[in-house]
């Protein structure tokens, strides 16, 4: 008998592996940081022992969530304004909101709260685009969460960073002090196109390609920013990208709602990355992105929540249910998006999307232990037919029960077991008192 | 000191009222199966005792939801198929399981799981529409549950009665037998119009017209029943309702995505109802109903989960936020359908369209107590800046806490009361297991 850390024992193993394995009557040993062996209980109650067993009967176990794309902090700002057109939300509260209040403080609480809601619906991994992002590393290393993350650039100042330049001195530093980082890995973040110069996206360029490091960014988000960007740079978006060498691998793509045929067959050729985020494009009615296209055209696309000012919500699983509806009612198509496929976005192909899947976003031996389990025995997931149409249709992040995160357990019947949750509501209220006073002073 | 037979002391009281009353720090009283008084925690602690006082403080109080669509028992069809033509769906999946399957059984327990799922996420009324009715209402007075009920009439046989005369007959017995009780009503329910032949039409409104019951059907649900009816029915659906002496104040349409212009006119004009189910919608394919220019034009809209083979969730919560996103971002415009309207659709409106305002669906003295509190001490609820936005966009079915319906508390602390839950997932997992089976013969 060979001994593990853990054992889990029973239940329905979803890998997300290559060949997209159902094991029923499961098994799962873990081992130091990682996936020892997946199997079925039979087997493995004769080969394994462990100190900590735990019983997985009745509930699905698979790879932990990865969501594509989030501002953390902004939990902060949930539901400050809402149902409004784009310009005036933006001018009258996020960005005054923003001026105001964004501090290390925030960064770090709201990051912190960001983590536990993620963590408490089933997400173990995620990619964080704002300010301050040395707090919201700090925040991810406090929770155990697994993550991939970058300073905001702006041409403009932000509360942190004075000029473009110190931007990238702050990234540089970024990815000096988080090298080698078993949980923490740092991307290079221009904003957007219309808000990074040319030499500023140039100089981000660079700074990736030396690091060998992701180069994330919003982009092609609603139409009138693509009409913005046409008459601001005298060509397309995507053009002006590949005429920057930034169309390559490492390139993440956030949005790319108004992206065409031709530019997604560009984007496909150079192994660019996307994340659909539903949710936010149809709150924020910014359009349908092609996600139906863009994957059949091969591009790897996760799956993102956006912030929680745009959502307000970071439960992947809603995501995922959103995911798969709204491309099919845009077409009058049911059969595209299927549940398997918006649940391979969540998991293995966010992995890819992020440089990842060489150690998470599936189960196998030898991947980091990054897994959930869901709670089956609920009114509301019985029957079961079928586990993915659960998981896409039917699952909310509630349902979720245990999370380990590079081999931790992270959560445990619904308990958080690296942050004091009440602490971190506390804090994220009092900020949000000191919000809405600093919101009186514009009205 | 009045004596009460139950006091909610503190907490945000959204009230639903006419004129959206909002109490920080509020009270309620409940004495037998009504709301005695409203008010705040200072003044009701003076002028009320009770042996059972509730802490409300960090809740958010407000009227039950109403799910003013769904199949209920179908909850044993749950992920049967999903993800294909509708066509395909209906005549391999669907139609065969439900003729194979559907008893007296399966609506009992498919309908008391489904109760049990609806109480635990905030539903306190729901409609429903299916087979061997009887049951659905055994089920909901089990459940102590309020609802709006009838027995889904076609020209074809179905697993309860051979002819549409034995589904008027049985129709009618349901409503002498139900008749005055407290929680349940019955409506006369003729499944749409490419279903049934008109003398059936004309039968199940006079039926209603004798028995002053809603009349309430499918109508209009995606673009190929449009085609189909008008070559059928040599006339449009509308007219055609209307000159069956349809179109009055006590029709209840479900679905209308293909509804023109010239057709809400026509509906708002005459008093009729209508119910918009956009997770459904989307899943089937079947289009975006004009749900936020039939709310321009007056008409009384509710929101319904349809059944659990087309959602797959009865969670009202998740349909509020696609109810309050879809229209935004098929018009791309973030103004449409306000955190404010959906929550109405799914209290005080819902009420209106199923004729129960008089005393469900908001919450003042005199009103039936359907109340459901919801628990706002949680990650992904923090900061609350609106309670509305948190209504549409935030919380999940989860967060509900505590239900009372009818004055009677059948769920505390995620508990319920009135069944037992696990006997229910039992019942219907053995039901599915011979669905499965059933369904192996086909193919």
């Amino acid at each position: 008998m060979e001994n593990v850390d853990t054992l889990i024992l029973g239940g329905t193993i979803l890998c997300l592996d290559d060949s997209m394995t159902t094991i029923e009557d499961g098994a799962l040993a873990i081992s130091g940081d990682s996936i020892a062996a997946i199997g079925t209980e039979r087997d493995f109650r004769q080969r394994f022992s462990s100190s900590d067993i735990i019983d997985g009967n009745n509930f699905l176990i698979m790879p932990g969530l990865i969501n594509s794309h989030t501002h953390a902090a902004m939990t902060c700002f949930r539901g400050i304004a809402d149902d409004m057109h784009l310009m005036d939300w933006l001018t009258n509260y996020i960005f005054p909101a923003e001026a105001r209040n964004v501090d290390p403080e925030l960064a770090y609480w709201g990051s912190l709260l960001a983590c536990a809601e993620m963590i408490k619906s089933g997400t173990t991994t995620f990619c964080d685009m704002y300010i301050f992002e040395e707090e919201a590393a700090q925040a991810a290393r406090k929770a155990g969460m697994r993550c991939l993350l970058g300073e905001v650039l702006f041409d403009f100042p932000s509360p942190n960073v004075k000029t473009p330049e110190e931007g990238l001195a702050y990234t540089r530093n970024l990815l000096k002090r988080w090298s080698g980082d078993p949980l923490i890995r740092i991307a290079v973040e221009p904003h957007a196109l219309y808000t990074c110069s040319r030499p500023l996206l140039s100089e981000a360029a660079k700074l990736a390609e030396e690091y060998n490091a992701p180069l994330a960014l919003h982009l092609l988000e609603n139409m009138s920013e693509r009409e913005q960007l046409k008459e601001k740079l005298g060509q397309e978006a995507i053009p002006y990208l590949k005429g920057l060498g930034c169309l390559n691998e490492r390139l993440i793509a956030f949005h790319c709602v108004t992206m065409n045929d031709e530019e997604i067959r560009i984007f496909s050729n150079h192994g660019c990355k996307a994340v659909y985020n539903p949710e936010s494009n149809m709150k924020l009615a910014s359009g349908f992105a092609p996600a139906a296209r863009m994957l059949a055209e091969g591009i790897c696309v996760g799956l993102g929540t956006d912030g929680c000012a745009s959502n307000n919500s970071l439960d992947m699983f809603q995501e995922m249910d959103t995911a798969a509806k709204l491309e099919k009612v845009r077409h009058l198509d049911p059969t595209l998006m299927p549940a398997e496929t918006v649940v391979k976005m969540a998991t293995c192909m966010g992995a890819q999307v992020l440089g990842m899947d060489g150690y998470t976003g599936c189960l196998k031996a030898g991947m980091k232990a990054d897994i959930i389990m869901i709670d089956l025995n609920r009114p509301h997931l019985t029957p079961m037919y079928n586990p993915y149409s659960h998981l896409a249709y039917a699952v909310s992040g509630s349902d979720v029960h245990t999370v380990f995160i590079h081999g931790k357990m992270v959560m445990k019947d619904r308990k958080l077991l690296t942050l004091d949750e009440e602490e971190v509501m506390q804090h994220v209220r009092r900020i949000a008192e000191k919000v809405k006073e600093s919101l009186k002073e514009s009205v």
